[in-house]
């Protein structure tokens, strides 16, 4: 039995999460769940889980939170401390954090430093503090298993292998909901045009990343910290039906790969039970009814945020925690309409180019830079806005 | 360093063996060589090689080779007691047999009881004899490694994998030289024609077995033998651009896959290196410059054989070991222009139908199957022969 705490369990990974450990009551107990602001719904998970701790991100929220929940055996904590008790509960032996942005960072530590192996949904705290998370993970002796699909396949793809005789990573891209759209077209795309994701189901914030390929760009990174190997040893192809998740070559030129429907709860599943593996009722793959599969390279010119990622990797230090950060100020803006598609580019690469990149092997200086850009992308948000 | 005894060195995977060992002689050593014939090829390779010993399938050769390797350290063997040395030699840590038909059965039945780990390429043997071999190998504990392509494929996925969460196995087929041919064109095509097989360099016996896809039935066979996984839950899909070798699915609906250019040196090296991999130099794959990858299902109609080599598994016993034998006939026959392409079908179809299945749970039994099934064969070969 595996008992999980979930920081994050009312977005999107979240409910997913809830609904593999639904499946599976044999094999996954859920020890602790959190919210930030949605305590209606935390209310009614805590219901059906009966969580030892459910906490609320937003501390104006808790009282009302704890009138939902009375009568219940659940124990109601808050605010920032709050995140990080459910992120080094006693009574679980893995943490997934499924958080949003920077905000994840320091439970993904507390989390490590309790002892608990580390489920992660939330990219940003590998993007932003992968060299803390990583050493701090071994020092510990726990797993950071990762919870994207894509670095989830390559996890698989990987198993029982030698880390040394993997030559290269292929993460997969669907290429997003504006990969046929012109340059031009893509100038003129709306919050809502670029929410229309072609295969999966996610949240709106890393569905803008997957519009601009940035969330592409933060899963180089992501996997360069998880698999120990050189942003330049990992590339993206656009496969368009999202049934291909990774590719892993090895020196000897055999490549691994890694299929499944698209559907986030197999690569949640997994990061919850590996390396056992349970049966699922979800769909199968079926190949031969399926058409063509095609593998493209990405157009760096139509998405251009790709590559500012793979710069933000080479100038390496606090230069990714710089752009996620940024970036987290920039897309919010976006989906408020202050700025149009074209300028989160221009914005992201002017926080990079202005950016004093420093070393980010401590939290201190992760966060500094973290600060620093928010308040640089939102001053460049301010002046380059249209609307607000 | 891994010290290997080739059975059948002169051929197209013992040759291909020989190269890897050429690329890697850090790692390979080569112990034993053998040629049924081509006892001009094994003087070249003795001399380049220098095994300990060298075996020559045809005695009345033994006479004219060892006048050829005069003066070499290499001693000399003869005939299948010379076969059997080979596949039992003291100095090898694993036996390669790539010999071609049942003429593969006793020298692998040697190898396992003298403790060798055995790398397979001959299929006929675990077709035939698969549950002895199977038996014997568990028995004195020694690894049966695949080095067909398809069962390296699937060996390299399972691998850290528990075998119970194995679901479904697909081993991919090229379709073949006559892939895209219609019925009536099958029905005329030449041994010439047959020969031309679109992505694989093979010898010719199994170049004629891809054309009539019984070779990938004999596949599913010997997959079900080494996997421990039955028939039924073995696919064949067809993938023209013979780049993706098998798909596994995992019971939680996972998939992984292999893929890698067509070359069998890739299998080979794997088979005589693994758990490591060696550096290759081979053409890695480039995905996006490649065009679409497209699975189909076999037609069964064009291609009963392959449906044949199914039916023959569900009856058990030794009917897979009449079909293999009587295989062998009348692809000779069909080779030397004495039947046509659709007699091979028809003939194998009357053997198997008019076989009495037994168990196949001693060699005797399946040495029995197999030289009833090829007298058999034979005769129906000489009612159907149109020359000769």
């Amino acid at each position: 039995m595996r008992r999980i705490s979930i920081l994050g369990s009312t977005g999107s990974i979240g409910r997913s999460s809830l609904d593999v450990a639904r499946s599976h009551p044999e094999a996954i107990a859920v020890a602790g769940l959190s919210t930030n602001r949605k305590i209606e719904d935390l209310a009614r998970q805590v219901e059906e889980f009966k969580p030892a701790v459910a906490a609320v991100g937003d501390e104006s929220l808790a009282g009302e939170f704890k009138d939902m929940v009375e009568g219940t055996e659940t124990r109601v904590v808050c605010g920032e401390g709050g995140l990080r008790e459910l992120a080094s509960l006693d009574g679980a032996d893995i943490v997934l954090n499924a958080l949003v942005g920077s905000a994840g960072i320091m439970p993904s530590i507390a989390a490590i430093r309790s002892g608990k192996d580390l489920a992660i949904a939330n990219k940003e705290c590998l993007v932003a503090a992968g060299e803390v998370i990583t050493r701090e993970a071994a020092a510990a002796g726990v797993g950071l298993i990762p919870v994207d699909s894509e670095h989830s396949a390559v996890f698989q793809c990987i198993r029982g292998e030698r880390r040394a005789d993997v030559s290269r990573i292929t993460l997969t891209a669907s290429g997003g909901p504006l990969k046929d759209m012109t340059a031009a077209e893509i100038g003129e795309v709306t919050a809502e045009d670029a929410l229309k994701h072609p295969t999966w189901d996610m949240g709106q914030k890393v569905t803008i990343d997957s519009a601009t390929l940035l969330n592409k760009g933060f899963e180089v990174i992501e996997a360069s910290w998880l698999f120990n190997i050189p942003t330049d040893r990992i590339d993206i192809l656009i496969e368009k039906k999202s049934i291909v998740h990774c590719l892993v070559e090895f020196i000897d030129g055999s490549v691994t790969a890694l299929l499944s429907v698209p559907d986030m709860r197999l690569a949640i599943q997994y990061a919850l039970t590996q390396p056992a593996r349970l049966e699922t009722r979800l769909e199968r793959l079926d190949l031969a009814g399926m058409g063509d599969i095609a593998f493209d390279a990405p157009d760096l010119e139509k998405f251009p945020c790709l590559d500012l990622a793979y710069q933000a990797a080479g100038l390496g230090g606090t230069a990714p925690a710089a752009l996620s950060a940024a970036d987290e100020v920039v897309v919010e803006s976006f989906l408020a309409g202050r700025i149009k598609f074209n300028d989160i580019y221009s914005i992201l690469k002017e926080v990079v180019a202005s950016h004093q990149v420093m070393g980010a092997s401590d939290v201190d200086s992760v966060m500094r830079a973290t600060a620093w850009a928010r308040e640089r992308a939102g001053s460049l948000v301010k002046q380059m806005g249209r609307g607000d």
